[in-house]
């Protein structure tokens, strides 16, 4: 980095306007850290785009100079994405987060990357139309994009690559391309939309996204079912995605995890390991899926069954559970959160769970287990201080165990959180013969190594 | 290409063994095509591999030597994909056709490239799974990966992209690899499985193909609905899409179509713009979706509405839509055909097709309007006389018309039957901007130019 001969707050200014590049060190410390446990290190700059243009200019000048880029969206990524770990500019996408385009008849809407998920929810209702992508937290669309953000209802909608038709992306250079299109299908040459979803910001700096949007269903169904263990609860999970019965959501919670959602939300579920369902269709297809469900779920040991039939009461179910993270934040002051996150065929979901929890109670870290168990997706929930060398060496090799046999059972060592700083050991191992392809890609995309360096490729 | 100085017939069967290489003339004319009109070149020789590692031994030779490799499934190709341009190696993987997997509670199955996708259905039907890609040709799994193909049940199922799951691939120096893993999802680095689908052998030879199945459902209902043009059927369609309503087909066929149905098949249906469509799910969902189909459509100036209740005759219906183009073959005997492919944003489908006829008709070449409407994808079958120069020029100039027409509205010059050589002055225009990044990758992955040569980047 050659940034201590320029006066790189002055250059930023040049390029956006004068309030908005700044050096501010609480701002410095906001854009410092994720939601992650990962250490923090301060960007040397934070600035504010307005405009693909203006990025185009930063990144020119970024590439000349040597200096890292880090795209900043809401700072919600789990594996320290976001962290400058080289320091140089944060790009903090919150002046451009408006919704540029709603195009009902075709299912698409194209929108700045600072624009979240909820907010894109809210401009979509009035076409009747909905973003089904959602991570536990508000996220930027953008962010989504680069970490192949996917949530609880990938199941039925798929996942982030799945909606992503265009990006606009602003090149290492400065140069500005655009990697799809409008239609719903092509095959026309390499599909570099799908390299660049997931890319974390080391291919190119995202300055439109288009994505693919779905007609609000006509009839909703949220429903509760309690099991005496997590293996029955997934095994029965299994069951409802072999019976081929349409589910929008299926989604485990353990018992430890029901403590603390009744502890941080007005809820008193019954404190099992649940799964938590929905179903999205129509008026005939909603209530034949669910009672089919429901006969399924019993037969392989589900025990309480409770139906969700308002929509309010149906939201605060999908809030306990998309509040989780923050429920053991707050059940557990001062302790730092390691959020695993592997996915499985379906056939190794069940052990794999199982094995989790018997490792944390082995190695002795306190937590949770909950997932998408219809994607084959868990997570556990690893509560340590931070401050503790031993803790965190806990912490850290139950991680490994979880990931270790994901990676036996033909898994992959994240399934929707992304790598970052805290994988790439890991991809290392679960990608060791297709690195050498992505370090290519990276090389010829990133020769200086300015886009988010120290992230996926090492 | 240095293969004057080498015994290319005694390697290859070094390689393979003594029965499974030749320079047999006939073989070799038959190696020389696809089922598209561009002009037939021969290979060197043909080889039929029986495994990775003959492939690998092919390919690092191949590469030492600067011999061009085309791999050949079923020849259904329809833009030349499978045409040697620069000689060489042809690789048949006729003796790569077995199911090597059937995973039915992952919902997976692990192929060979070799094998036909009613081969694969024939296999899974057992397990109670299907896999829904249906492209006219009784293509091979290794051929429709290789062109990202899809068919009519990509309005619900997705495109070929969105079943591969993993790829062994043999990369030009002989190196194998994997691309991707059993789990559902992952955002573990660069999503090369995407990249490598829809790559037409010109970046690896794929020897292994892990595709995602699906549950055979529960209740099938097929429809026909006529109307008094082609511009109303497109807007009925437009509007079940609209509507939310779950569909699993829905193929516009033009009046110029059914009277060729008519004549190569068994079926009496009247000639008119007609939507094919079907409907997939539980005895409940089916008939919902079905009667609010009708009365939609019926609202759109749809006609007559025959459902096909039994398996037989639904059988038949979509048989007759996927021999179509062999039906024009044979109603214009000693003519080529020319199969156009765009694919538009919904929105403009309507105008798109209008256009595409008015072309046909004002340059004054005869065919047909169909289409995968779902998707807003569309072909044009034009047919002419190959050896008539002004003829060909007319057909030529009508595909032209109808890619530019996609290309201002957002859409893209091939929907599903890929670059090939015929698209490739197409693909330079729809993405102008990413060809330098697709010509890196293709030069980092092949840097001898020996994997399909002359396809996708010239």
């Amino acid at each position: 980095m050659k940034t201590a001969q320029i006066d790189l707050l002055l250059e930023m200014k040049k390029r956006t306007s004068e309030k908005r590049a700044t050096q501010n060190e609480t701002i410095l410390q906001q854009h410092s850290r994720d939601e992650s446990y990962h250490t923090p290190v301060s960007p040397d700059v934070v600035v504010y785009p307005s405009s693909t243009e203006e990025i185009s200019s930063i990144m020119s000048f970024a590439n000349e100079h040597g200096i890292p880029v880090v795209p900043f969206g809401a700072g919600s990524s789990l594996e320290g994405h976001c962290i400058p770990v080289k320091g140089g500019i944060s790009l903090n996408f919150q002046e451009m987060n408006q919704v540029l385009e709603v195009r009902p008849e075709d299912f698409l809407v194209k929108v700045q990357p600072g624009v979240t998920r909820t907010q894109l929810n809210l401009a979509l209702k009035k076409y009747g139309l909905f973003f089904p992508v959602d991570p536990g937290a508000d996220a930027t669309i953008g962010g989504m994009a680069a970490t192949n953000a996917s949530g609880t209802t990938s199941v039925k909608y798929g996942i982030m690559r799945d909606q992503v038709r265009n990006l606009k992306v602003v090149l290492a250079d400065g140069k500005v391309i655009n990697t799809g299109g409008l239609a719903a299908k092509s095959s026309a040459g390499y599909h570099l939309t799908g390299m660049f979803v997931g890319s974390e910001g080391t291919l190119g700096v995202f300055s439109e996204i288009t994505l693919k949007v779905y007609g609000i269903p006509e009839a909703i169904l949220a429903a509760r079912c309690t099991f005496d263990s997590v293996q029955s609860a997934v095994e029965a999970a299994a069951s409802v995605l072999g019976s081929g019965t349409g589910i929008a959501r299926m989604e485990l919670v353990d018992e430890r995890s029901i403590v603390q959602v009744n502890k941080n939300s007005d809820t008193s579920y019954t404190e099992a390991p649940t799964l938590f369902l929905e179903f999205q269709g129509n008026p005939a297809s909603v209530p034949y899926e669910a009672t089919l469900t429901k006969e399924l779920l019993e037969s392989f040991g589900g025990l309480e069954w409770v139906e969700e039939h308002d929509s309010l009461a149906r939201a605060k179910l999908w809030e306990a559970r998309h509040h989780l993270a923050y429920a053991f934040k707050h059940g557990y002051p001062g302790k730092s959160m390691m959020f695993t996150d592997v996915c499985l065929p379906l056939s190794e979901l069940s052990g794999a769970i199982v094995y989790a929890r018997e490792v944390m109670d082995t190695v002795g870290v306190p937590g949770a287990v909950l997932g998408h168990v219809g994607d084959g997706n868990f997570h556990a929930i690893l509560m340590y201080d931070q401050n503790d060398l031993q803790e965190r060496e806990k912490a850290d090799k139950v991680n490994a165990e979880i990931v270790n046999y994901a990676l036996q059972k033909g898994g992959t060592c994240t399934g929707e959180h992304g790598i970052g700083i805290g994988k790439a050991k890991y991809l290392a191992e679960e990608h060791a013969d297709t690195l050498p392809i992505m370090s290519g890609i990276k090389k010829q995309l990133d020769p200086n190594n300015i886009l988010n360096p120290g992230k996926i490729i090492l």
